[in-house]
């Protein structure tokens, strides 16, 4: 891919996107009419959206063109997953300047393309326009399998609460990042490139979870929308949060509580479920704490205490400095979603 | 509502403008959660994705907050309706500067909700962030209720071609308002708020449609992608096209040829198909030409030659001046749409 995307032209870029796709045997009418068809077996469809700015969602001295693309659509993917389905489909909206490298959008698509291979979907339709600031607007889709979607408003007082996939990677790479270091290259991987563990989330609605979520803005905030919306507190045991050594020692270099990282970095998208206290849970999901009645307390405690250091995101913010991840990529930064999470 | 959307800040806006939603039965799961769970009877869901931009797709000056709402819902509804599908859902992301007040998004709402309901549709959905632009992306669902989707690749030599819905009616308006112009009102708000047929789409499948597509990019435009996709030409009978006589008195005042808006002008969200020549078709149907083998003339001719005026949209153009909508809204003057049509 040389030249611009002015160079290219209409036809040509979307020429060259739709060559690069994939699909698969849900897709029934793919690219290239007024409108996609996809398979709902359950006779439901579960669709999350989400909207991406160039310099507030991402940074494209920071990351690829391909990263950019795997991140939109794994943190819509995941928001499927956490509904306890199964993803099955993608539609893109894109904005592009002109004068953007043709290859950059090209990328880009790989990058949707192959987060959707992962989790078993396809990108299936879309938009382009041009436009001053790049945006990357995503749709996502998934079928339930015959489970009942998990909302988060299900949590019951004796549930445990459960999380499974990456916590605070996402943070510790942004942290990295942001003092102008690439290296360790995990975090910032990490960062760049989150990896959902798509396939936990039908499992757990199959499992019995009462509520559910992806940790996009961060374990403390994500499990304050779920006690929030089950009207109930959650407490969360420390000793309980695996802190893995390499985070350690990122965190004395930079000065940070890497547990910070972990209770409140967003865009893992690990997913965070409830669960009644008699579930037998595979190995890779790890109790970390149970639900409460509610009290005087903030729905979601520490060892029983409010968690003192800043936590979460401020969505109010312009940069967030620390806990989270980049320009507020991902669950923040910007004024929030609905029907997603609160900045799915 | 008072101030700006910066004022009202993030969780105020999401409360405002979910707090505007209404809802119908096909909604198991509304905002607030990480995704919405919408009915999909038919065991395959359809879907269209579109993106909008403030100065290339729509105006303020020209067009209330509530008119963007309402084109922008209506031209994602109409590509589930030709596609032959009832519209069940719409998806917002929104990108809304913080200085902007916040009556332009509540209204948007307002708009977007009311032209679900014409539909028989409900917002599930969105996400808002901040940004420079105000950027408007939609994605649409629908249900095919046991239709074959009516795809753009199924006419065959011998098919009558039948529209049904305005044509020419934004074009006419966009004409009005380039020049200053406020009235004749029945086109200027034709501009502002297009009125696709959204029951023409299933009815056409359940007559046996053998190809379908909305009017976004103006008749002849539109009929080349069908008759592309289908490999065959396309005659218009120009005597069969009616011109409503207001329109030739707008004509005469601004020097253009009303039958030019009336085969190139986009926006209206016609529904134009083919169908067997044998087909009975309801009182609002028109048919306007025939399929015919493709030949060395050009895909869609008008009365068997090509139509020699500016026709369609100039994709490329940045200010399309004749024959189209403003600024490039709807179908045009971005990079185009895939999965979609053509700048759908």
């Amino acid at each position: 891919m040389k030249g611009t995307v002015g160079e290219l032209g209409e036809f040509g870029l979307i020429r060259e996107l739709t060559s690069r796709l994939t699909t698969t045997p849900a897709v029934r009418v793919g690219p290239g009419d007024d409108a996609a068809v996809v398979a709902a077996p359950d006779r439901r469809v579960v669709a999350s959206t989400d909207i991406l700015l160039e310099n507030r969602h991402f940074r494209r001295d920071w990351s690829t063109a391909y990263d950019v693309g795997r991140k939109a659509a794994a943190q819509n993917l995941a928001d499927i997953a956490a509904m306890g389905a199964v993803p099955t489909a993608l539609l893109l909206g894109l904005v592009v300047p002109a004068e953007l490298p043709a290859s950059w959008p090209s990328e880009l698509m790989d990058g949707l393309r192959d987060e959707c291979q992962v989790a078993g979907a396809a990108v299936v339709g879309g938009d382009v326009v041009r436009g001053d600031t790049i945006t990357v607007a995503i749709t996502a889709l998934g079928d339930l399998r015959n489970h009942e979607p998990v909302t988060r408003a299900g949590a019951q007082p004796g549930d445990v609460v459960a999380v499974t996939g990456w916590l605070g990677w996402s943070a510790a790479g942004y942290a990295v990042l942001s003092r102008g270091f690439r290296s360790p290259r995990a975090f910032v991987e990490a960062h760049r490139r989150p990896e959902p563990p798509y396939h936990a989330g039908p499992a757990a609605a199959g499992l019995g979870a009462t509520a559910m979520c992806d940790v996009s803005d961060g374990l403390i905030a994500d499990l304050g929308h779920i006690a929030e919306a089950s009207k109930v507190r959650i407490d969360i045991k420390s000793g309980k949060v695996d802190v893995p050594s390499q985070m350690n020692d990122i965190g004395q270099a930079v000065g940070v509580d890497p547990l910070q990282w972990v209770l409140t970095g967003g865009e893992d998208h690990a997913i965070v479920a409830t669960f009644p206290p008699d579930v037998k849970l595979p190995a890779r999901w790890k109790v970390i704490g149970e639900v409460l009645n509610p009290s005087a307390l903030p729905q979601v405690t520490v060892d029983g205490a409010p968690w003192t250091s800043k936590g979460g995101w401020d969505h109010f913010g312009d940069d967030p400095a620390t806990g989270g991840g980049q320009a507020g990529t991902g669950g923040s930064g910007g004024l929030g979603g609905f029907g997603g999470e609160i900045e799915s």
